[in-house]
């Protein structure tokens, strides 16, 4: 039935038989197709009811449905005719994670960053009526990502603005992790109640109990207080000027059309409270939500990777390494914005849960609270993934680094992330950090110099950020080392015809490139490690004896670690500096290979680049 | 009295006539010393009590609190050993107008941008509990800064850990202009309701009236709904774990101290809701308080300014510019974070009252609400001010910039600010922005440039920002241009021994630096217009005849507009560039004028800058 369906207006032929049998058929295909792909399966899973009572009630692409973060799109895409290109899903070319407007006309809103769907849809909303148009409009966003700050922000302005709004909150209890947050604990209670009807049997019989002649309202305490709060359900959005719906089953799709129905009736900003759950129908997804939430390609299938005898994720080394630190170091804290485990974190939570704190998904709050542990004393260690920390760009600058706080900023999944792509890449953060005055940089080539620049880093007075990539890196336990030592810079390979300065673990590839110039050009190769500060002094120190230098880094050429070199050199004009990294564009989904390989950061590809640009020099200073 | 008070603890010794009498002493205080150093008078009149109860009440600094933005800190300070020097308020080398920690112990926590203080109290409270100590929290934040979504992450989070922790909401129904936003209007109910006595007289009045045997409770209907609201008030901070206590008549200062006390003795998170009135005390402030919010030096003394004939804020001729593309443009859309006047929108919301949306302090909505807008063909313009665009900058990046939606940013305040110091200088947009693919970034020299650059951006399928400073401008209404050759660069003084690209208001500095040059050096100036999109043709275009290209720009050196020249010549080194602006490090507060003179951005500074490295490139060349 699947197959067949060119539309979502052909849902309006089926029954609801024929729409519960799609469902399966839906699980069917993201199942099958995430085993290979990899992907957000939990996520997904859980909406495929919600996705088709939307598309049975609503009329896409004329009413615009807005998803969230937009890892839960799956089923959709599936109901907008890219059923047949799926198995492209998340690689390079193919059918993107997430909703992308240049891919479908259903996708109206880019997303994959968290919290954003309130204020896009919002912003449709007030443009129909402007426009004096009439389509409906529906966001739908997750429990996690309500607690994002942003969310708060379009709800406060949709309920004052009274505009028709339908904001589905498909509540999960998750973010990635499990969710958090006294907003958490208030859904919660609202789940307890199923119905309204519940709680108002339970007020009325409480109401019967009240004597005639009544006492005095304050003698009535606190059971009248409960008994009115349960009558209430939704309060929250209530004040805040949204009719609140619910709580429904998010699995039972006429229950839900039923819903959608009754708040497009109601008109104004409506919330519709739906109870799903991540990884519905696939028992290993139900039973470990965490685990299954974000996939790798051909999981379950392969044997662990076999690489470098000892090889983690720079998150679990990370995760290790701060274990260690910790044991001896009671003012280590650790701060982590719903990503206790995708940051390695989870050990660490369990050794020290009282020095834990997952703040859910609130960049901004983590950081500012991490400068507040800072000023009394802590050494807060906030891990935060690249693309999530520019959430938290103006809390670095305002409140850590202006107050000059010793903070470390733990920046995982720096660099290109793969498939994920373009609102995941974390490819900026040299380029809005290396700017801000007070904040050191640091970044480690392997597993081993991320633990010595973390127990460096806690040992300043300064806020010091560590960026290192989502791959796998060498750990040695019985590496003994000095952390000071292991923040200065590193000569991986000498030669004086030029110089590369590497950034993180690039520098593996520029040693490579080394190897594939020799013999006929010899090319020193330096791992920077410490990226800023960075005084000329050093700079010329590095690059003695040569006049042609090479910067090499993981993230945009604008603004980043090369531009600072450049700025250098370009004053004086004593050297040429190139800067290899990526354009001044967006870089698509892909996997990191795919990506080194487009953008020219593979040890081929770099040796290629260097023979070329040593000629040209060479050619420009003979003439 | 106010005089002779050497730190809080002093207060402990008066009375309530005693403490009633200082608070007319400190307004006194305030009041004159404004009118002469300028300030924030509004929101400083209207704390005067309640700085006065919380430090009669909690032991500053042993006790810590925290100041949400920062600018009604002035009565603390006056209380905190900062009498004698109050009179250097905002100057150079003076007190600052925001809490300071390196100017006191009893500044806790630098502010100056909104909605920080639970997370940074939550900090430090947990940090206290965690080195087992016992000291009080208290965090003060106003209801415009609560409408900011990480003041509710951090409720959120504070509301799940149960910690103890004063929250006091000063709630004057007032950001800088008029709060809005649905909080607004629920602080409002609450507002109504003096007591919560009032509210449970009336419920029990009304049970009364239920007939014993009473009836169903659906029956009921919305007259017990609102009854049970009225039972509540609070409610929704109770739903997110704090205690509610409140309002209270934040000019009492005996029931702000009970409360207070009532606060610390139940423990957990408390939030304390004083009702405050801005510019209390002074009937010009209580009368016009968007007027009274911020002052300039000698307020109400000066004729207003005289300089050129036709002289306007940027701020004004952006907003005049506006209305009048407005009226043959029906899909312009304004959108302002809370500063309908600072960002000359005032006339423009009378204008098009349908067309005008102030979403409040809350910037990252405003701009994916604006994102919103023009993925549905509206052409929103969100005016902001440069350092308060920190706090976009993912929805820039993220939901305006990678789906090259036609946005235009209008950035106020762009450069240096002057006396509100670091937290306010507008010196990192060319940094935080430049290396974000797809924006275009604009930079007009004075407004008719302004209003010609607004022109183009408005015709553009892309992202457009257009910067520009905190001063004075030239207005010329009979000009007539064509916008798109407004967006070339300009040749303001021709030179072929040096050339000087210049970024706005800073191009009239390179004309009067050139003409000191002359005769002996003959240097070229460009006013730059675009600044991004910049191609290395057009740049060898601008620098043709000379190899000696200066940068000059009000904002940081790193990062930003030269560092972009910079790299291009460094990759060939056919030309040096010296990039002049602000050096890698945090401005501090002062006149503008002392501030371009600190950092050599004065004609002469600028001048005496390119000869000297004129004459050090010359030797250089000839060895």
């Amino acid at each position: 039935m699947l197959e067949s369906i060119q539309s979502p207006q052909d849902l309006h032929k089926l029954d609801y038989q024929q729409l519960t049998a799609l469902a399966q058929e839906i699980r069917d295909k993201i199942i099958t197709t995430v085993t290979h792909t990899g992907g957000h399966l939990g996520a997904n899973l859980g909406v495929v009811e919600l996705t088709i009572a939307l598309h049975s009630v609503f009329n896409s692409p004329e009413d615009k449905i807005i998803w969230d973060v937009g890892h839960q799109c799956y089923p959709h895409k599936l109901l907008t005719n890219r059923y047949h290109n799926f198995g492209t899903l998340r690689q390079l070319g193919g059918i993107s994670g997430f909703p992308v407007p240049e891919e479908s006309p259903h996708d109206i809103f880019r997303a994959g960053h968290s919290s954003t769907s309130i204020s896009a849809a919002l912003g449709i909303a007030i443009a129909r009526d402007l426009n004096q148009e009439s389509f409906k409009v529906v966001a739908v966003i997750g429990d996690g990502a309500l607690t994002g700050g942003m969310a708060f922000e379009a709800l406060n302005h949709a309920g004052q603005l009274g505009v028709d709004l339908v904001v589905v909150l498909n509540d999960n209890a998750m973010s990635i992790a499990k969710n958090v947050g006294a907003m958490s604990n208030y859904l919660n209670r609202l789940r307890l109640d199923p119905t309204l009807h519940k709680a108002r049997s339970e007020l009325e019989s409480f109401i019967r109990r009240i004597p005639a002649i009544g006492g005095p309202a304050s003698r009535l305490g606190s059971s009248l207080k409960d008994a009115v709060k349960s009558l209430l359900p939704g309060q929250l959005f209530e004040e805040l000027g949204f009719a609140y719906f619910g709580p429904f089953d998010g699995h039972n799709i006429r229950q839900l059309q039923r819903a959608l129905q009754d708040g497009i009736r109601r008109g104004g900003p409506v919330l519709i409270h739906a109870i799903t759950q991540k990884g519905k129908g696939f028992t290993p997804a139900e039973e470990n939500p965490i685990q299954y939430h974000g996939l790798g390609p051909n999981f379950g299938s392969a044997e662990p990777e076999q690489g470098y005898e000892r090889a983690v994720s720079f998150s679990n080394a990370f995760g290790t390494a701060l274990v260690k630190l910790a044991k001896t170091e009671p003012r280590i804290v650790a701060i982590t914005a719903a990503m206790p485990d995708g940051t390695g974190l989870t050990e660490f939570s369990r050794a020290f849960p009282e020095r834990f704190f997952d703040v859910g998904i609130a960049e901004q709050h983590a950081l500012t609270f991490a400068a507040g542990l800072a000023v009394q004393g802590m050494r807060p260690v906030a891990a935060i993934y690249s693309t999530f920390l520019q959430r938290g760009y103006d809390q670095i600058l305002h409140d850590i680094c202006l107050q000059d706080l010793p903070v470390v900023i733990a920046i995982d999944r720096s660099g290109v992330v793969g498939e994920d792509g373009p609102t995941h890449h974390g490819i900026f953060d040299l380029s809005y950090l290396s700017h801000i005055p007070n904040l050191i940089i640091l970044a480690p080539k392997d597993g081993a110099e991320l633990e010595a620049m973390l127990k460096w880093a806690l040992q300043q007075e300064h806020p010091v950020a560590i960026r290192y990539p989502k791959s796998e890196t060498k750990m040695d336990p019985s590496l003994s080392f000095d952390p000071a030592r292991m923040i200065g810079s590193e000569l991986l390979a000498e030669g004086e015809d030029c110089v590369i300065l590497a950034v993180g673990t690039l520098a593996h590839a520029a040693v490579e490139a080394a190897a594939l110039l020799q013999p006929d050009i010899a090319c020193r190769v330096v791992n920077m490690r410490l990226l800023k500060p960075l005084s000329e002094k050093a700079l010329d120190h590095l690059t003695k004896g040569t006049d042609l230098v090479f910067t090499l880094e993981d993230n945009v050429v604008v603004g980043g670690f090369g531009s600072w070199v450049a700025k250098f050199y370009a004053a004086s004009g004593r050297k040429r500096v190139i800067t290899f990294g990526y354009p001044d564009q967006f870089v698509p989904q892909g996997t990191i290979g795919e990506l080194h390989e487009i953008y020219g950061l593979t040890p081929a590809k770099i040796a290629a680049a260097v023979r070329r640009h040593l000629q040209a020099h060479l050619e420009y200073s003979r003439s």
